[in-house]
């Protein structure tokens, strides 16, 4: 064993606890509490495990898992973007990239270089495996502003055309998951908890 | 596509959004907040991801983490039990299996049983990714009380050979982990955050 990558290791753990405080836009399924990324990316997780086999392309489902629990410890650096904000930037490319680096860099080298890789990778949005991913991460706030009575779509006032065009990469990765959101976002023009005009 | 498939499957993505309140009596690295068990679930495969080569045996890490992602979801209808609690019940496994049974089930027939399987691989503790699992499942707290000026030891007056008793499996799962353990016990008697009697 050596000592030092133990106490790297120890680092990034205690570490990463603070993305339990990094709190999203979206609320709870059936509560007005914000989620955190932490709640979230474990939801992530468990949301590919259960629906690999919609994926368009076959993946390796521990390498979407992987992703999916990192995917958003920059976060704990440069915070969380919301995703129907029009002023934020959503291009903090080079803040996210400085945060992966140290953060992930707490780790001993070989596992900071394989973090900050799969990472990339996600970002980058081209492998079977990161478009399922992203489809996954697309879909949850879906599932929880349908459930909480349109959620942010309400609260922040976000129109179907946009709400289409932030979700569309969902077929990117799983046709199936997006034939069901399109399915949703009739449901819930007709129940009027998402706008057209 | 069998549509009923995916409908449980959203059925049980949705169930399991009640693991986010379900809270435990550990609180957060760095604050006095409660850790939630879904929190909780994300910080130990990402431990499990981290630590995997510290394992004693050589293990399944996909098994692994799925097994700390889904090992606590049962607690959505059978509640949290405090490992220091010396009044609860903590036989509580007919309880537990029936939770099993009831938010697994949601699921297609076949992950159900997948997921149940894994759940009771995870709690007979017998094979190499299940002590690896518990060891992890161990440790997150003695970091969390070392972290956190005593934590649950301060507030719930547990003295060393309680927490020695309930924490001395994690060297079934890796033998070095327990001796990080025993290390960081030494060094909160020393600071006075753990007493001897």
């Amino acid at each position: 064993m050596n000592l030092t990558d133990l106490s790297r290791q120890m680092a990034f753990i205690h570490e990463i606890d603070k993305l339990k405080y990094i709190q999203r836009k979206t609320r709870l399924f059936n509560s007005m509490r914000h989620e955190n990324d932490a709640e979230h990316s474990w939801h992530l997780a468990m949301m590919a495990l259960v629906l690999s086999e919609h994926a368009n392309e076959k993946v390796d489902i521990l390498k979407v898992v992987k992703m999916l629990l990192i995917h958003d410890i920059v976060e704990i650096d440069s915070g969380d973007v919301f995703l129907y904000d029009q002023n934020a930037n959503h291009d903090n490319r080079v803040e996210e990239q400085e945060a992966a680096k140290r953060i992930f860099g707490l780790l001993p080298d070989q596992q900071a270089e394989e973090f900050i890789s799969l990472w990339e990778e996600f970002e980058a949005g081209i492998s079977a495996e990161s478009k399922f991913a992203k489809s996954i991460d697309r879909l949850e706030p879906v599932l929880q502003n349908v459930s909480n009575e349109g959620g942010t779509w309400s609260e922040f006032d976000v129109k179907y055309d946009t709400v289409f065009q932030k979700t569309v990469k969902i077929k990117e990765g799983s046709q199936v998951l997006w034939d069901h959101t399109t399915n949703l976002f009739e449901e819930s023009i007709t129940r009027g908890i998402l706008k057209k005009n």
